[in-house]
C-alpha cells in the first residue's frame, strides 16, 4: 500500500520525499545533511507536492515530517549569501525567496485537507513558521522550537506572522528576542503543538492523528477548514453571518444529509468519494 | 425569595426553567430526555429571557446551567432533518435556525451584565459553543467538551466563531477536525473555562462567582462588558482611543464618583439602583 | 558603571529613578508611599524618560520596577479626585489623563528597543497595563495582578485594552469583572507574564534577560518589534506580504550580512553600532 516518489532531480537523494499511506500523503523533508533547511528547492518541491494533493482527491490528509537529527533549520543561509553578488546585492533574489516560501506556507493553510506536523528534532526559524502554519502538530519529547534570527542579525519576521497566531503575545516575544529554545512541552502549553509524545513515535502519531480526520467526508472538513481561517479575520458579527451561511450550505449537502440520518439512526455514515 | 417561572408552553414539562435568586436569574436548560438540544423553540425562550433580563434592572448576573446529565448536544437533528421534505429540501429553515442560534448567542455578549455558564455534563456543538459565548465558565470536573460536528458531516462552523475567540488555534482545530472531547481540566488549560469543581458544584459555584459581580455598579459592568468586546475587535491605537473615552464617561458618572470616594474614605460603597 | 539621575522635582525623593547598567536603563517607579500610582508628574516622567531612551543609541534595553511593596497600584485616585471640583466636575483633567497615561503605554510599545517588566508586588489597574504593555516581564513569586477597577465604580476599560492582547478571552473578563487578583504563577499560565522568580530576584532576573537581547544586533531587534506588533493587527496575507518586505529589507542591512557571515564562519558576529 506503500508508495513512494521523489520529486526531486538527483534521483540517489531527492530533496523531498513523498509517501502514500491509504489516503494519507506523507512529505518528509530529506535534507539532513543541511539540517533540512528550506532552500529554494525545497520551498518549491514543497509547493508543488501541496498543489499536486490539493487537486489529488485520493488523498485525505496530509503529514509532513523530517529525516535526520533536525525537523527543519530554515532558509538555507549559504544559498542566500552566495546571491550578495549579484548586481542588486541579492535584493530581487531574497524578496522572491521570501514571497516563495510565505506562498508556499499560506499554500499549507489554504490547502482543503488538513496538514499534521510530526516534529522529531529541533524547528527553528522558518522550520519553526512550518509547524506553526500546520492545521495540528505532533512534537517528539526529543523536539525543540526556535526563532533565533535574531542571533544572526536576520529577525524570524515571516516566521513571526505564523508564531504569533498560534503563540500569545508575550511567549512569541520571548523566542523572537532571545533565540532561545524553547521545549516540546514548553511549545505545547503556549499552544505551538498539540501533543508531545515519545521520541520515534511522532511521525505514527501524527499519521494516526491523520488518520482519524481522513475519516471524516471530506467535503466537509475542507468547507470547515477553509471557514476557520477566514471567520479568524472577521468581527464577531461578520464572522457570524458568514458561518450561519457555511452551515446552511453545509447541511444542503449529501454528506450533511447521510452523516445526520446515520446519526439518528444510529449506524455508520458512508461519505461521498469526493 | 425564589421564583420561579417557566416559559414553556406545555406547563408540565417546560423546556427553559428561570429561576430568580436575590438578583441573580438562573436559565436552566430542561430538555434533558433530547440532551437539552437547542431545538428552535429552546433557541427562542433562551433569546426571549435574555431580551427580559437585559431590560430587568432587578437582575444583575445570569447564569446558564442544564438539568439531565448532558449540558447541551446542541442543535435538535430530527427537528432539522424534518424539514428536509420541504419544498426547498430545508434551506430556508436550516438558514433561519442558524440565524437565530447565532443571534441569541451574540444576545449573551451584548447583554450589559455578565453571564456564567455552569456545566455539569457533556457540552458538544452548539453547546460548546453556548459555553463559550458567556463572560464566564465553571464546570464540574465531570463535564467535557466538544465540536463533533464533523463526525455526522455537518461541521461546527458556527460553534466555532465563539471557541476560537475562547481557545488557541491549534487546540481549537483539534477539536474541530477530530471531533474529540476535552476534559473540563484541559478546557480549563485552554481557555475554555475559568473554574472547574467538584461534581455537583458547578451549579452553586457559578451562582457564587455571578454574586460576586452582581454586588458591583451595575452600570459599571455594563460600561466595561460592552467596551471589552468592542476594543477586541479595533486596532491598538483605535482601541486606546475608543477606551479612554469610556474611561472619562465612566469618572463622570456617579457611581465611579461613590466609588473612588468610598475607596479613599476606606468604607463600603452604595451603588446607584440602575 | 552605574549612572543615576533624577529626573523628578524635588531632589530628595525623585519619583522616577534612572540607572543605566551598561547598555540597559533601569526605570524604578519611587512613590513607594502612594503605592507607585501613575500620576500626572510620573506618567509625565515615564514617558519623557521613553522618549530620552527612544533617542539614546547607548540605551539597547529597558527594564521597568518599582521600589517598595506594591508594583504600582495604577492611577492616583486622590488627584483625579481633586479635579472634581473643577467647572467641568473633572471631565478635562479625566480626559487628558487617560489620553497621556494611553499614550505612554503605547510608546512603550513603538519603543525600538525591548522593555521588560520586573514586578516584585502587586501589580493593579494601570499598574497591571503598565506589565501587560511592556515586550517581556519577569515576576517574582510574590507578585500579583488584578484589575479591580469595577470594585470603585471605575471599570479598567483602558487597562484592559493591553491586558485583552495578552490574556485568553475568559480568564481577562473573570480579572474584569470580578477584580480579583491572581498570583504570579496563575499569571505566567494565562501568559501576563513570562517568567517567575524566587521574591528578590526579579529586578535582576529582568535586567539578565534584557542584557540578553541588547547582545543583539539593534538594528534587527528595532526592525523586528516594530514588526511583530504591526503584523498582529493584519489578515494572513497582508501580514505575509508585510513580513517579506521587512525580511528582504533585513537581508540587506549590514548587520544581517555581518550576521549570518559570522554565522557561516562559526564566529562571534560584530554588530553596528547603532
Amino acid at each position: 500500500m506503500i508508495s513512494q516518489t521523489a520529486r526531486a532531480t538527483t534521483p540517489q537523494s531527492p530533496i523531498l520525499l513523498r509517501e502514500t499511506l491509504g489516503n494519507i500523503a506523507v512529505l518528509t523533508l530529506n535534507r539532513p545533511h543541511a539540517r533540512n533547511s528550506l532552500s529554494e528547492e525545497l520551498i518549491a518541491e514543497l509547493h508543488a507536492s501541496l498543489k499536486e494533493i490539493h487537486d489529488d482527491s485520493s488523498v485525505r490528509a496530509v503529514v509532513i515530517a523530517a529525516n535526520g537529527p533536525a525537523f527543519s533549520a530554515g532558509h538555507d543561509m549559504k544559498e542566500l549569501t552566495a546571491r550578495r553578488t549579484d548586481a542588486d546585492r541579492g535584493r530581487a533574489y531574497f524578496s522572491q525567496i521570501m514571497n516563495a516560501c510565505s506562498a508556499m506556507m499560506q499554500a499549507i493553510v489554504h490547502l482543503p485537507k488538513p496538514v499534521v506536523a510530526a516534529v522529531q528534532g529541533i524547528a527553528t526559524a522558518a522550520g519553526c513558521q512550518l509547524v506553526a502554519s500546520c492545521d495540528l502538530a505532533v512534537a517528539s519529547e526529543a523536539a525543540s522550537f526556535a526563532t533565533p534570527g535574531v542571533d544572526i542579525g536576520l529577525f524570524c519576521s515571516t516566521p513571526m506572522v505564523a508564531l504569533s497566531r498560534n503563540v500569545p503575545r508575550k511567549q512569541a516575544m520571548e523566542m523572537l528576542l532571545t533565540g532561545e529554545s524553547v521545549s516540546a512541552a514548553a511549545a505545547q502549553a503556549i499552544g505551538l503543538v498539540n501533543r508531545v509524545v515519545a521520541a520515534g513515535t511522532e511521525r505514527d502519531a501524527a499519521i494516526t492523528l491523520a488518520q482519524k480526520v481522513a475519516l471524516k467526508s471530506a467535503y466537509t472538513v475542507k468547507l470547515g477548514k477553509e471557514a476557520f481561517y477566514r471567520q479568524a479575520e472577521m468581527s464577531l458579527a461578520d464572522a457570524y453571518r458568514y458561518a450561519a451561511e457555511v452551515m446552511t450550505e453545509n447541511m444542503m449537502a449529501r454528506d450533511a444529509e447521510e452523516g445526520i440520518g446515520a446519526f439518528i439512526e444510529k449506524r455508520e455514515p458512508k461519505w461521498q468519494d469526493k
